[in-house]
């Protein structure tokens, strides 16, 4: 136990440090103001508490070669995680200039919350770690990803008491009914009581302890409390590690847990100015803050720091001596140098069978229908068949509803609960995950992704913006893990976003939101990649292309209901890979300079702008039209802004410099014009997308309300190109009647008119 | 008991016709194809279900007289409400043609979920609904929200089993220990296990009987199991209301519950297609599919509505006989005309004090600071002083770190669980709501200011993007309403976000987002607002004018650093009520044509684009420089598209047509092109903003991180006025080498440099 409490005691002494001191690491000469930091920025409260959980786990990780990693859920408690990672030599090991001497426990003070230096929270630049927790709530979720298909790893995940009360983390209790015992990892919840968030109690601190056990028993675990004392928590810890075997070998499925009751900013100052903070709110940054100006306070401080008694700690040469790293373990099994917390250095590549063998025949464009999520479920059963335990297809109970089921060919729905003779598709193990909650989704990708595996996370489009923060905290992180050296790329988030704004016949208008990629891309550049396939062979190509990719996040939207068939496999590739094009077919220019372009992007926009395009051939065969399709949003932006923009030069010759293009986009117009206004046509650019117009109706009622729809186009066009004459105008007028009798259609029968709904074609594009 | 079930069979057989029929509404002849609609659209799994609570609740309504509203958690299941709705008369109230009779219920099925008609979920249309439901977690905290300050009202709530594994859900449930018995009301959750979600089981349906029972005892209720009975339901009912007024007495402090277990799509057919449907998940939309073609079919779905026998329940004039009536409520106390489900026929609006009683004086602009949300806590005091029980104000644990402490001196947080001597301003009943979910903030208040009452909502601004989903649904529900005229207008829903990007020293990259606008400017221009205030008199103006307006988003953003006060109170007023203008004492232009445009919006880039004025008016005096600060977001969107758009007139002679204008902006830069696209000076405009380059370290590092400090703007406004010769290039230079060794100094010494810090002002505006 003294070697625990000695390895405690560096760790807050390190992390004390860090907060505070510029210089005099080791306290060789009595503190002054000069050593300490101009602006203590850090957080005191919740940081002991993980020490000492890091100080025992590592008892149990030495005894018993256990593979462990360590989730940071108060991730604001950064200096502990950083001052593990010291004690445990990997800190040196990345970052050689912090090593582990009087030189680099100085640096390693310094650098904390500083300009130049590193973050306050635990981050990417922290060795061990895959969970920033910077916005609470994700830890749970991320340690069950880690643990999905890691059958012999230990992910002990600290959830904090203000965290408990967020939604996704209250959600992610419930995830040891999708976690195999044989094929899964072990998720060790330690609920870190220390009673207090920023300025309040927390709830679960408050409410009667026999409530608590009954909270977590009915989350199905099996809850061990543990108060401040090393020989409760190691005793405690050796219950748990036997309970964990007998979990993993059937004899009983609740999960042990940890309930650990201490003091917030437990060894900190008891009482500072007469009011207490240990054990109080008031230690939750930073319990001494006049350090600089205040005498007495400095001198608290340097009585708090001896009060650890680092001469017993570290060498003169500021090393750590052998007592206190008795316990640590040796090599991987550091829980700071666990591969699995760089998961890049474990990736395999996917065994991806050949998309092209799913492609949808197409003799000629824009003939026969497909829905291109039920074709692409056929490729995505065969990835899962060739990666039976490194991939999961992840959403919120819409695999079926998505048209995805061909991957119930060859798996199931995860599900540890109980199963009924009447249940289809469900089994323990299954590589797909459903719960009805989008936060669990993405937080169980996410913690598969960045220990090494890959996955796809299909979801209705609108609610997608469930998560828009978590993404914001995910792209975050892969913008800075892109710089770490030692970081290696994981697998790219990749969302399949279907049951889209322009058709939710069945649920209106709270399903109707296509916002979630205005959020994605302000994001850096580096990091986000949108794609709008617009029938079977392009969605092939696309999905086909994110899961190779690395570090990104990608976003497919794509349709599940019928759409024409555009391109053979074949093209679909060039297009694809081009990522906009002109579809020749479709336009009447002939390789000359049109006289307008149509620009579409999204499945039904694009059948829309085609039938435009049609029309318009036929009734004003004189307008040149071009078509042009784009599938990767960001070739818009120009290549100084994105690396897959398209070269100012090739867009001028696409979209011309002086010609009206009447884009019609699948989500909010103004994206279109964010993305595109540095080009030079940009003043002739008019876009139509989803302008919040909608409720119950028919997909082309949908249309017309927001006004994508091909009648209107054709009106559009005629209205931006000068000199077309009487013809044009009495078209213009045969088109405004066409929507008031398709509405009025619609209005009388519940459906779109006959014409509309078969996507009827002009014969010549079937020659 | 005969009356309670004739009307749920009234109710089931309303919604069985809402979802199939066009025509034939009482069966009066076979069905026939031509009866049956074209596109069947609805939920009919959770129907029954909802059905046979609303039958329970009208008798306990009818014999104890209680005011009750019923919140519909399972929201897809639109038809139940529609029916009940119409059964207890107030459907044709609001809607007289869809009237009680033959042609009202032919109404009544025809307009469901088809084009022109009602959405198919609970919507703003369905009278008694305060909750839409589409986007599934939110019913349980806006039932606790609509409790909130209702002493005598207790709110149903069906929480659906499916909606129960999200994360807010799973979060509301602890609300109850913010519930006031003296002061507030009672929400009574009705946790449905009808065991499925879209296409799997539900997990709260799955787990151990005994394992439910201690999830729900732990969240500190008394869970009472009912199955499918009228009795059982019945009797249970009694109970749960008596353990209610002994709740309300004081003598226990749990709140009963009921869990209602029913066969999904309970009712409907056993059997289609030799697949069980009843009790599976194959009831969850429309369980026959195939009526207008498939004989069979046909003649199932008139066997299932004969089953209710529909002869029984409704007079040959299609009227419901008085045995279905016999237990529906009278007048107000009817659920779908409660009043409080129509908020704003209750809303009283805010006793507001005058808030330029706390106006900081201000006798020379940027001399002195303050910190504006510490100055807007004074205020929001007095708020709270004249508005006892009318007004609460929400935010996840960051009211005082958001500098709002003033308000503690008249109120507390409220708190139901255990108190501490050493607790500071907790107690039931107190007027600051804090939990560490942004997502039951948002839903407590949606609920509290739907049911009419008012708040605000402060939060630090990185983390409000938690809540972009249910910000996207209360838009939705509030354009929706706006065009409904019985729905009665409500407060707007106002966000005070704080904490900023520019200025989360202590968390760093993980805190920097300000991206929340961006996802608040794509829902339409006739709910929401934005708007930025520089410094402290005008935020209290703003605020005051937001605590007065109705049926928007507000967003305010502003900073709880110190920043230097700009404007007077007069000076604020006037400024905001213009929405921006010219500050004529920060420019060089005297009133004539400018060389250049220095724009800006919020507080950090507000004081550096001073800044850069003061450099450029020392250093370039004959450079004519106009400074124009923005608070009104959309001021800068053309009339055309946001009410408080600027005219382009007025837009041209602040911002000119020709002349450079550098735009410094809170938030992403994007924002700006997109609201002024349209503009004439638009090709002119180059916006400087965030870009998604962060960490922990000083506020001006963040600034030249970013391109937005007072350096920069200058080398800006040199790169884009042409001819202004060689001593602008030496000040360039000089500019460049300023960011240099602002850098170097940060790095070394860990603080801006002190005239960055003291924000030193040249003495001429002092003057």
């Amino acid at each position: 136990m003294d070697h625990i409490d000695a390895y405690w005691r560096a760790a807050n002494y390190l992390s004390v440090g860090q907060i505070y001191l510029l210089d005099n690491p080791l306290l060789a000469e009595p503190l002054r103001p000069e050593h300490i930091k101009p602006r203590l920025l850090g957080h005191w409260g919740t940081t002991p508490g993980l020490n000492f959980c890091f100080a025992h786990l590592n008892r149990v990780i030495s005894e018993r070669a256990q593979d462990m990693i360590y989730i940071v859920g108060p991730g604001h408690g950064g200096p502990a995680a950083v001052a593990h990672a010291w004690l445990e030599g990997s800190y040196s090991e990345r970052y050689p200039d912090v090593s582990q001497d009087v030189a680099g426990m100085r640096r390693l003070f310094r650098q904390f919350s500083f300009p130049g230096g590193i973050p306050s929270h635990v981050a990417p630049e922290t060795p061990g770690s895959i969970h920033e927790g910077g916005e609470l709530g994700y830890s749970l979720a991320h340690a069950y990803g880690a643990a999905f298909d890691n059958p012999d790893l230990v992910v002990a995940c600290v959830v904090g008491d203000g965290e408990a009360e967020t939604g996704p983390l209250a959600a992610s209790w419930h995830s040891n009914k999708f976690l195999d015992p044989r094929h899964d990892g072990v998720v060790l919840p330690i609920l870190h009581l220390n009673g207090y968030k920023i300025a309040n109690p927390t709830v679960l601190a408050r409410i009667p302890e026999d409530e608590l056990l009954k909270l977590l028993e009915g989350y199905g675990h099996r809850p061990h409390l543990v108060g401040p004392s090393h020989e409760e928590m190691a005793a405690t810890l050796d219950t748990v590690f036997d309970e964990i075997a007998e979990y993993k070998d059937g004899q009983d499925r609740r999960l042990p847990m940890i309930v650990l009751r201490t003091p917030k900013g437990w060894t900190g100052p008891r009482e500072v100015d007469g009011k207490p903070v240990e054990g109080t709110w008031r230690a939750h940054q930073v319990p001494l803050s006049g350090v600089r100006e205040n005498p007495a306070h400095l001198a608290m401080l340097e009585e708090w720091m001896r009060s650890y008694r680092p001469e017993e700690l570290f060498g003169s040469d500021g090393r750590p001596v052998e007592d206190v790293l008795r316990t640590v373990p040796r090599g991987p099994l550091r829980m700071s140098a666990n591969p699995h917390a760089n998961g890049g250095e474990l990736l395999r590549p996917l065994a991806l069978p050949d998309f092209r063998r799913h492609a949808v025949e197409v003799k000629s464009p824009a003939v026969q229908s497909n829905e291109p999520t039920r074709v692409l479920g056929g490729f995505l059963r065969d990835v899962i068949t060739g990666n039976p335990r490194n991939f999961r297809l992840l959403g919120p109970d819409e695999t079926a509803s998505n048209r995805l089921s061909d991957v119930f060919e060859v798996t199931d729905r995860a599900w540890e609960a109980e199963i009924l003779p009447t249940d289809e598709n469900l089994a323990p193990g299954g590589r797909v995950m459903e719960v009805l909650s989008e936060h669990l989704c993405q937080g169980w990708l996410e913690g598969y992704l960045l220990t090494g595996r890959h996955g796809l996370f299909n979801c209705y489009e609108a609610f997608i913006h469930i998560i828009d923060a978590m993404f914001n905290q995910h792209a975050k992180w892969l913008e800075s893990a892109q710089k770490i050296p030692w970081r290696r790329p994981v697998a790219s988030l990749t969302y399949l976003l279907s049951s889209h704004v322009w058709r939710q016949d069945h649920n209106g208008f709270s399903h109707q939101d296509p916002g979630f990629l205005d959020v994605v891309v302000n994001k850096k550049a580096s990091v986000v990649r949108v794609y709008l396939p617009p029938d079977a062979n392009t969605l092939l190509s696309v999905a086909d292309h994110c899961l190779r990719s690395r570090d990104y996040v990608n976003v497919i939207v794509a349709g599940k209901q019928p759409v024409l068939d555009l391109f053979t496999m074949d093209e679909a590739i060039a297009h694809c890979t081009r990522g906009l094009g002109i579809l020749p077919w479709a336009s009447g220019d002939q390789g000359s300079e049109p006289d307008v372009v149509l620009a579409c992007a999204g499945d039904v926009p694009t059948l829309e702008t085609l039938a435009a395009a049609a029309i318009l051939r036929e009734h004003l065969p004189e307008l040149k039209v071009r078509v042009v399709n784009v599938v990767d949003l960001m070739r818009l932006q120009p290549p100084s802004e994105h690396p897959h923009g398209l070269p100012d030069a090739e867009f001028d010759t696409l979209f011309t410099t002086d010609k009206p293009v009447i884009f019609n986009f699948h989500g909010y117009p103004s994206l279109i014009h964010q993305l595109a206004y540095r080009r030079h046509g940009h003043d002739n650019l008019h876009v139509r997308g989803y302008r919040e117009e909608g409720t119950t109706t028919t997909p082309f009622d949908m249309a017309m309300l927001n006004d994508i729809d091909r009648f209107h186009l054709v009106m559009d066009v005629i209205d931006r190109v000068d000199g077309l004459g009487a013809k044009a105008a009495h078209l213009r007028q045969r088109m405004s009647d066409a929507r008031l009798r398709a509405r009025a259609y619609t209005r009388e029968h519940g459906e779109d008119p006959a014409e509309i709904r078969s996507w009827t074609w002009p014969a010549e594009y079937s020659s």
